[in-house]
């Protein structure tokens, strides 16, 4: 099976401008939303933001990772010659980042993603703290 | 908040190529991985193909799966232009296809990917009975 060295999983993480965050949900079992990410060390930083429309701050996958912090976040090439799909998965526990934690988080995605250097586009982050590596290619 | 009605979720799923399926996984909570999948009523149809290289047809998802069935798949669009974004999310539970099940799902897939149509393409099938739709859309 053509796996991903664990750096160059790292790599495509850091490359990757979207991914799919998966969380447990109490009824659901599984929930899953696309999300937009920092990488630092081997740790996820992912965005609560004010900048993308939505009804409330209050997202489920925060109540989610309060109730079970399991998440795993996925980043995938598709294409339509199957010879050149990839993808890699990390997977870990997250948590809310606070206090002194957020300005730095903030940062991290303001680099990369240029709505977030607005402030207040961001108003709160999670971390996803990498326990487990995947990654495969076709090719 | 900008949901999309059921119907819209439902035309969103059927043009969409591949998405990500989510499952239960009993030490790490959640799996997520790429598919691709054919839509039939409120049904999704997921292929395990010898197509793609793998090392094995006994999947971690099938697995996950026979342990819990909670499932879903998400399919989302991204671009760099933020007000583009929109995803859609199909919850349910997930079943192994077997004996007489198994032919009409490898033909609906089939119809949609060329690779699948060469005999023993497709080994075994998932589907994924929908049970929560939603859907998001920036615009």
């Amino acid at each position: 099976m053509p796996t991903l060295p664990s750096d160059e999983c790292l790599a495509r993480l850091a490359r990757a401008r979207h991914g799919v965050l998966a969380t447990v949900h109490e009824r659901r079992g599984v929930d899953a939303v696309p999300v937009v990410f920092a990488l630092s060390d081997r740790r996820l930083i992912l965005p609560v933001d004010t900048v993308k429309p939505k009804a409330t701050t209050a997202l489920q996958r925060l109540a989610n990772i309060d109730a079970d912090p399991s998440a795993c976040l996925l980043v995938d090439g598709w294409d339509e010659d199957w010879s050149r799909l990839w993808w890699v998965r990390a997977s870990g526990r997250a948590r809310r980042l606070d206090g002194d934690e957020l300005a730095p988080a903030i940062a991290a995605l303001a680099t990369r993603y240029g709505p977030y250097r607005r402030p207040g586009a961001v108003v709160a982050a999670l971390e996803l703290s990498i326990d487990e590596l995947r990654g495969w290619s076709a090719s």
